[in-house]
């Protein structure tokens, strides 16, 4: 039997880390590291650093390579067949060093409900006919550490939000009967599709990171801003994470 | 000045506290607990008990009463009033036993920016003229606990996700458009007003606490015996709060 868990760690502070985070990664048998090719060399840094930060055990710890996704393939198909790639990984990662089952740990970016791929791929270990049991320990999101680095409530009194993808935005503009819009994996400025008028934004990058930026103000009056900043902080850093909270005023 | 930290202390496992919260806590001149009469006492317990659990030197922990809500009023006149009366709270213990300023810290439920009244509170401190500087600390939420409690994604692949209240649930009814439905604050069952044909629920009452109870299934499978399980655990523990994620499938 193997016990997969999927260690939600936040945003890249270690600080981020829950009780249950480090208690998981204590606990484990085996963790498995993804590399994920030069340009984001520093995030696979940042998870060796908090194993070195928080493990007070010696737990074996496996680094794999993750596989690319096909960028020339419609996107649904590319992303299932990356899935399938990751768990392959996975299971030859487990098969060779933990062969007679036990706990594996692996750290997932922010929560693992949310935009990530990690439950979806370990279903299909477990479709496969691996006797798996999965575990999820929440992690702060970034969209916490957005709400909380600009110290704003994500939700209107009472009111509700939708969280959607900067592809969502780009192709199907701002949704019907929403007043309040996150947006997450944007490749670049899909804001810049929304007439201003009555919008405001509070967009983070390198959330909870020692690169965090912070702008915030009427869509109209930032939107050239952060374009601008996204642009130069990609090309200083060679990578980028970004996120936004959009609000509707009328 | 007055530093205060809104520390999100997840929901009611003191394992969701980050390292970061801990901190906070540890770095306080001043701890403030609410109080919030005899049914939620349970609540208050919990707090005390994060303290014992965390404090690593001795910080002033003063318990205050929290004003109740009027019921007899329309809701959001009666919500500001409420606030400005926890406000008054806020201001009087810190002149009481933080006279000269410092760092005051609250733990709030789950996360600070979620369906949570304290950044509204503090911003009529700042406006009340009182030299302030809001802190938040992200903490994990009741969603996040109830995704990884059945191990699931909060989005379908690349989809958004809508996060509301029971009341907009039970008076609007499905929002237009939408696939993915986190409904919170809840007074019982809004679900029941929607037509169950491909409806998909996962639920829980006291996520992460040693009270959790999970139920998933078709909405039309399982309405009746969530409905049924909550007015028994409202019953047995004098207080609950429940959440759940709605699927549409077609
Ligand atoms: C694949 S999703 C993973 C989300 C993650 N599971 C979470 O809970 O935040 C990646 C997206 O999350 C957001 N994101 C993650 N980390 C971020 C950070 N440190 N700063 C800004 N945005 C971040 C960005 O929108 C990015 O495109
Ligand atoms: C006033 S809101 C506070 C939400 C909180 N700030 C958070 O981040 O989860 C209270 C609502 O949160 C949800 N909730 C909070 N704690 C919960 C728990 N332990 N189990 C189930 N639902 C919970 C319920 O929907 C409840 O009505």
């Amino acid at each position: 039997m193997i016990d997969l868990h999927l260690v939600g760690i936040g945003t890249g502070n270690p600080d981020h880390l829950t009780r249950a985070a480090i208690r998981a990664l204590n606990g484990a048998d085996l963790i498995l590291l993804p590399r994920k090719g030069t340009e984001k060399a520093d995030l696979a840094d940042l998870r060796r650093q908090i194993c070195d930060a928080v493990l007070e055990r010696p737990v074996r710890v496996v680094e794999f390579d993750l596989p690319r996704r096909a960028s020339d393939r419609p996107y649904l198909g590319a992303v299932a067949e990356w899935h399938d790639a990751i768990a392959q990984c996975w299971c030859a990662a487990v098969d060779a060093h933990m062969p007679q089952g036990g706990h594996v740990a692996l750290m997932v970016w922010g929560d693992p409900s949310l935009y990530d791929s990690s439950l979806r791929i370990a279903e299909r270990l477990g479709a496969a006919g691996l006797p798996l049991r999965t575990h999820v320990v929440p992690g702060i999101t970034s969209l916490q550490v957005l709400t909380a680095a600009h110290a704003i409530p994500l939700n209107r009194l009472g009111a509700p939000v939708t969280i959607t993808t900067g592809r969502r935005l780009r192709d199907g503009g701002w949704p019907d009967g929403v007043q309040t819009l996150a947006v997450m994996l944007d490749s670049g400025g899909a804001f810049e599709v929304l007439k201003p008028d009555g919008l405001h934004i509070w967009w983070g990058a390198y959330v909870g990171m020692a690169e965090e930026v912070l702008i915030a103000g009427a869509l109209g009056d930032v939107a050239a801003e952060i374009v601008e900043t996204r642009a130069r902080l990609r090309a200083a850093h060679g990578w980028i994470m970004d996120i936004y909270l959009l609000q509707r005023f009328d």
